[in-house]
Order: C-alpha cells, then structure tokens, then sequence
C-alpha cells in the first residue's frame, strides 16, 4: 500500500455556453496538485497550501479538499486512516475554472488511490458535489463531473444523479484567458432572474441538442453555430470588461466559439488546433492589458482523463 | 418525363417529449397519399379529398397540399406547369400527428419528382413549413421536416433554420393511439405559459441533451429516462382521457416511454419491439373505450426515409 501519493486535478469549464447547470469539460491546464501523505493517528490535516495568497482555510472541516476527504473516509467507514495534505494551488481562485472543484477531486482521488480505489470514479462524484456546496454554497456538478471523470460530462438530471460522458473531436483546443476582475459564484447566480421567456428556452434547448450532436459527429461547424447562450450570457457578460469585443476579436482569429466559463469572468474559445488557440489567448491578452486589466491565459487540449498520479 | 405519381407521405410525432418545437420523428404508418397527374392548362387544382369527411377544403389556395405546390412552381418559376391533385387522407385530422404535414409533404414530394427533383429534400423543407402556416397558423418545422428527411431531425434553430437529421436505434417501435377527443392545434399552443421557472428550463434542457445522447448510443434505457416534459406536459395533459392512467398502463407493460404526439390528443409510446408496442396500443384502446372513447391505433417502425414512391 502506497505511504504517499502526488495528483493532478483539471481545471474545468461548466456551462459551456448554452449548457446552463448541465455541461462541463476538464482542460489539461491549469489545475491543482495535492500531495497526500498516511500518518499515524486517525483524521485528516492539512499542513501546507501554497498559491493561494493566504485565502483559503487551513482548519480541515473548513476546507473542501479536507472536508471531502472526511466524508469520504466516513462512507467507506475508514476513520481510522489518518492523512496529512498538501494543496498546492496552480490555478486562479474566483476565476470560474472550478478551482475549488479542481482541489476537491485531487483530494478524493489522492485518498481513493491511496486505499487501492475502493470506489470507483463515478461514486465519488456525490463527495465532490457535497465539497462544492462548502466551497461555493451550492452543490452543482458541472465542475467536479467533468474533473473525476474527464472529457465532456452532461448531468442530465440532478435527481436522480444521471452522469454521462460524451466523446468530443480530439482535435479540439481550448483558449482560456482569466481577467483578474472579481466576479463571486455567488453573486454571479444571483443575477439570473428566476424565469425566461418560453421562446429563449427553446432556442437555449435546440442549442444544447445541436453542441450534444455536434460533439457527437465531430462537427466543429455545427458545435460553434450551437454554442449560443440567449439566456444567462447577455447577464453575465456585463460582469467581463468588453466581452463582445473580446468575442469580435477570438471570432475574428478563427475560434469555433467564445464564451463565459463557469459563472465567469475566465473566458474560453474552442480552436480548431493550437496555433489558432494561442493566437486567440494573445490577442486577448493585449486587448485587456490595453484595458489596464491583468490576465492569466492557458492553452490546453480537451483532458479525456481527469485526475491522474504525477 | 412522369404524367402521374401516386406517393405516400408520413404522420410524424412532433416534440417527442422533452423536445418542444425542437424534435420530430417520421413513422411507417399511418400518412397520406397523394395522386398528382400532370395536366394541359397551367395550374393546381385538387380533383379528389377521400378520408376528411368533407373538412378539407378543395380550393387549391385554401388547401395546404395545393397551395404549397403552387408556392414550389412559383419559385422554381414553372407555373406553366399544370396538375390535378388527389388527396387520400389515410389518418386522422386534428390528431397531433402531423396530419397536414402529411398532406403537405406527399404534395411537395410528388410534384418534385414529377418534375424529376429541381430541389433536394431538405430545400423543399420552407415551402412546406408555409403550409403548415396555412394549415395550423404557425410554421413550425417538428413534423414537416421528419415528415420530409425521415428519421429523427432536430431543429436546431429556426432563424436560420438548421435541421440535423439524428441516428436511432433500428429496433425502436412506436405505439399511437388517437383518442377521439378534439383538440386543435392553435388552442393547445395557447394553453402553454409565456414564460417558465429557469429551474425547470435547466431540467427540459439535461432531458433533451439526454435524449439526443441516447439517440447516437442507441441506449433504449437513456432514452427512456431523458423523456420527461416538466413544461409543456403538465398542461396539455389536462386535455387527454386518463393521462397519467394511460401512462401507467403503457409504462407497465414495457413501454420505454409514454408521451403527447404534438399538441396531442395521440398519445405515442416508445417500445423495444413490435410485441410489446402492440400490447401497448391494445391495452390503451381497451381502457379508452371503457370510458366510451373511440380510438384509433398504430404500430410502426420508425421510418428512416421520409416520403416514397407508391
């Protein structure tokens, strides 16, 4: 049996413009790395969190990479392991990349390596679900799905938990750029009114069908004319300094899509190859430092994985 | 050159549960047939309607079937053409089974093999979205499309209009039944709310993404739990005989799925075989008529290819 363990989780994009609540996909980068070392005595610490600017909790309960792991060991009934955690933080928090999903599932796939896997990954989806609710105050799976299991994951149903994986063209690149702006999941949610017009709701469910069915057929045509959000992108898109000029200037370069990820303000094109995404990023970039913005940008294929042992 | 053509076009459910105004499928039977013989003097006119009981009318620009060819001849610029038209109306009217769309499609299909296909099928699609305009007061395109491409076609948005035709499993039955209560098209769109709870948006939207994904993987169970309609159903059932009766009986049975055709009042049901589809039928129309109601019932494959030559 391992004595310590060194993972990677995916950063993840959720919504994915017109999949509201029910679509997501893991990137290879960004991501957090969680070192995971058995210690003697029974419960779980953490001794050291770095790239976090001091913002998040070291007290276990407090902490979802900690606090999952906790519910974890209490459903296998194993409180009598003992881990000491490391969380090092190599993304952006607030960001809308599922950074705090990102730590969770490191944390839950540190520990279920450990102990030779005695759930597999779709059972501990619900752990993941059950750290977000700490981290951002509701339990949503469109990050934490799409980081355990890898690829593009659609929740089709809430209750009963109903997770299915979906193939995507493996040539599709993923441009994210992060303005450093301060936009809370919380208060991005709470922007959204509570209901829409019936005609919106069936051009956002005839879009979902075609990405689904563009993903499908590895139509990248059909994946970037499906990729409209008539509902929760003209909100949110106020909270992004010059979203559409940002999307004038990634569609001008050749993107398939652009988008809000998450509750924002990260953004993220689909590419048809690297060279196009990185074009996009750059460009990107120099428009919001002309802004006076700060950013972070990655380039990154689609992770088909998930978390993996470093 | 043809002087005649006698054609079969298909009743199609439009909706198909969790896919309002968004999805339809073509079935083997029932449809409509269509004579069309080419005449001297230029013009359409309708020479026969059997099977309407004296409900269509045989003015060629009140009928949906004639006034959509004279709409084809205008923009193919041939009104030099002539012909007479036959309608046999082989199913029900005002059933929610694309009965004018039948109609509608048989015409366009004739005269365009007639005059050995100037269009394609998926360009005939406009002219017989005006039909149902004329026919329904709206121009939807759920039941002409599957009527004329066959299959599954998703439409993934209607300006521009994008259809997508969408696999399915060969083996997929489907059992309808007709229950012989009225209710008309435009007043069952009236009964739906203008707006919805994005909450049950969220759901319809998870369902259909469902749906579409059961479609390509040809996962009869996926399918089966992707159809559910939180928006549309809970009101238009209030117009069918027993409704959640009937479902219970067909869902009992082995039904995949139990569900308004269109704006009903048919009722469709997916089945894994021909077997079970006619225990279906046969039990619906058992209880129906229990409670003094008439029905008519089907049994059919899905029909893969649209309207044929008889």
């Amino acid at each position: 049996m391992r004595e310590s363990i060194k993972v990677f989780a995916p950063a993840t994009v959720a919504n994915v413009v017109c999949g509201f609540d029910i679509l997501g996909f893991a990137v290879d980068a960004p991501g957090d790395e969680v070192i995971m070392r058995r210690k003697a005595e029974p419960g779980v610490v953490i001794t050291k969190i770095t790239g976090d600017d001091g913002r998040l909790p070291m007290e276990a309960s407090k902490n979802t990479v900690s606090a999952s792991v906790q519910d974890y060991l209490s459903y296998i009934e194993r409180t009598d392991i003992g881990v000491e955690i490391e969380l090092h933080k190599k993304m952006p928090i607030g960001s809308g990349l599922g950074s705090s999903s990102a730590s969770t599932v490191a944390g839950l796939f540190a520990i279920n390596t450990l102990l030779d896997e005695p759930l597999n990954r779709m059972q501990m989806v619900p752990f993941a679900m059950k750290g977000e609710e700490l981290a951002c105050g509701s339990g949503h799976a469109d990050n934490v799905a799409p980081a355990l299991l890898g690829g593009f994951v659609l929740i089709r149903s809430y209750k009963p938990l109903d997770l299915i994986k979906l193939p995507f063209p493996e040539s599709l690149y993923c441009a994210i750029v992060f303005p450093e702006v301060d936009v809370p999941t919380r208060d991005a949610r709470r922007m959204i009114r509570d209901k829409v017009l019936l005609k919106d709701a069936v051009i956002q469910w005839g879009n979902i069908a075609g990405l689904v069915t563009g993903l499908f057929m590895k139509d990248l045509d059909l994946i970037g004319r499906s990729m409209i959000d008539v509902l929760v992108e003209p909100v949110r898109s106020i909270l992004i300094p010059d979203f559409y000029k940002l999307r004038d200037i990634a569609m001008g370069l050749g993107a398939i899509s652009f988008g809000i990820s998450g509750s924002g303000p990260s953004v993220f094109s689909f590419a048809k190859d690297k060279d196009t995404a990185d074009k996009i990023t750059l460009a990107i970039k120099k428009h919001l430092n002309a802004l006076q913005i700060g950013c972070q940008t990655y380039v990154s294929p689609i992770n088909g994985e998930g978390p993996r042992i470093l």
